[in-house]
């Protein structure tokens, strides 16, 4: 392994840790058939949610996970100081029709499928700096409305490409702050801590639009995965560490084409992460049967596989030292038709096992 | 007066100023042609800024406005640690496009005509925090991408009502940072900084979504003006400020329907801004010449007025403390053909002359 600065540091290391007071997740229907579908909070079997459309379907799910987060912290929405929220669909409108009756003072982002990592790297900045105490970090996607935005609508029945991946329909939510998560009560699925043990953002590293060039919406993994390099690359080298010093590199949703291609690009840069690396799209479904092609993707892939999976793992100390790194695909349709390149973006969260007394 | 707390406290107090380190706008044929035209730094007579297409101009446009702002604080894009940019296209595709060839660790938003208050709120509270020397806030929009994403193609030309307001065609990035500005050169147009004075923000009161359930997306004021009252009313609350403790409080883009739907809210409240309220909407074109009807909208509206009207008058002391309240509407071509309201945001900023040895 040979680390050189490529251009100045892009990490923050906290004082003291951001703990992961509460998390929830909600999934479809698909994602409840998954290898995952134990794990999440809440399936919702109906793909509509009880609304009329696909848009409002995912503004509820959104707000049903935030309203789930903040219930398992003890919290009522009045408490939360901040929320950083954003989705797929144009102008978020997920985000703000989804948490918006809340009245939390809102930062609204977009950084696609990134975007857990982006709530979760500027709520803990946030928190770190001491502006809120409690503060809510949320995102979701849903496939029938990403399809609609980026791509085809449903009813053509379009087939698709082997490299492409199925939009997860899920809703993940966190909320953080600087004391660590109460104890909890006995009717909750999934505990955010287990005696003194619990889950806590300790370092995170924000990541660059990287631009290779790419033009295939329909590879979102393959135009994902150097921006999942680069920001790999410089949070290894801005703490001077290595592959190994992590239990499992995972991230959002490269899915089996994008999986490749990043461990090929590392590997040019005599990193090897093979042994550590998972990826969140390629954990929520079951390519032999579920028919996803190269894997799951959308904000809610690495958000619901996030609450559901990961930090139950670290809290139990199955993981003492994670680094979660949510990619996203930077197009909109009119990008795409006009001929632009598909660019990515990844951010980088370290999450740890911290003891509390 | 009389001030009653609705929530929980929303603002921030900054120990030490955040100064505003540079500033930069760059401004299309029109906006050069009004009451402005003469403060910008660049005027392009080319609505297309010698690309191809509109969404093309708006990223060249933005990319051109970063670097100015960049090289006026007398630095490279690698000395810049974060970047918070957005804009109005879907999947905010000006900013991935147009910062992306930096390099530099990227946040994006979505907080629509509200952008520029929301990358300065962000951006405000790292340097505060010390997680960087050097952040960029920057935000655009273009008439012609603007119709494009939300109304008409411009060649239907369809008739406007009364109530619409005209995209500015424009883009203002600002250098912030923890150290005051250098001293400008000879050369530069606007001065960052005049003996030993110069802006810097203060604090921050972060917007909430409101929504008074208005479904006129042609009546961008209106939407917008109640989460306006609603972000003014908590900053004063917060500080337990009365509207003559600033020499001005300059709405983003609410235009002269917004303005006055803002001054009757708030004046239910007992809050009278009258004689201190100015909007940037309303300053940027001449709408008796100028046939903008009820003014200007956009995130380069907000954004260019501040970095070519407004700092300048608060770095010559005219002005010792501001509040700059950019307002923005939620809502998305999907959202408003499935007849979803209108709902609107508002970031404030306190921009106060501060005096530096």
């Amino acid at each position: 392994m040979n680390l050189q600065k490529t251009q100045g540091a892009a990490s923050v290391s906290f004082g003291k840790p951001v703990y992961i007071q509460s998390a929830a997740s909600i999934a479809g229907k698909k994602e409840g058939e998954g290898p995952l579908g134990s794990c999440f909070d809440m399936i919702c079997e109906d793909p509509l949610f009880g609304t009329d459309t696909w848009e409002a379907a995912e503004s509820t799910m959104q707000k049903e996970a935030a309203t789930l987060a903040i219930g398992k912290a003890g919290l009522k929405p009045e408490e939360i100081r901040m929320v950083f929220a954003g989705d797929l669909l144009a102008q978020s409108i997920a985000s703000s029709f989804g948490i918006a009756e809340m009245g939390i003072p809102f930062y609204g982002l977009y950084g696609a499928c990134s975007t857990m990592g982006e709530s979760l790297s500027l709520g803990s900045m946030a928190v770190a700096a001491g502006y809120g105490e409690h503060i809510l970090c949320a995102t979701s996607s849903h496939f029938a409305s990403a399809e609609k935005e980026f791509r085809y609508p449903l009813g053509y029945g379009c087939q698709r490409p082997l490299s492409a991946t199925w939009t997860v329909t899920g809703s993940g939510a966190c909320v953080i702050g600087s004391q660590p998560p109460s104890f909890p009560s006995s009717g909750d699925a999934i505990p955010l801590r287990l005696e003194n043990s619990c889950a806590a953002i300790t370092e995170i590293t924000t990541g660059k639009i990287i631009d290779y060039g790419f033009k295939d919406s329909l590879n979102m993994g393959g135009c994902m995965a150097p921006a999942a390099c680069d920001t790999i690359y410089q949070h290894l080298y801005d703490f001077g560490r290595s592959p190994s010093d992590y239990d499992a590199i995972i991230t959002g949703d490269l899915g089996l084409v994008g999986q490749k291609i990043l461990l090929d690009l590392l590997s040019e840069k005599n990193i090897d992460i093979s042994s550590v690396h998972q990826d969140c799209g390629l954990l929520i479904f079951d390519n032999s049967t579920q028919d996803t092609h190269s894997g799951g993707s959308g904000c809610g892939c690495a958000a619901t596989v996030l609450c559901a999976y990961l930090l139950p793992k670290v809290i139990a100390g199955e993981w003492k030292r994670i680094l979660f790194v949510p990619t996203g695909a930077m197009l909109s349709k009119v990008s795409f038709n006009e001929g632009d390149p598909v660019s990515g973006i990844a951010h980088a969260i370290v999450i740890e096992q911290v003891t509390v007394s």
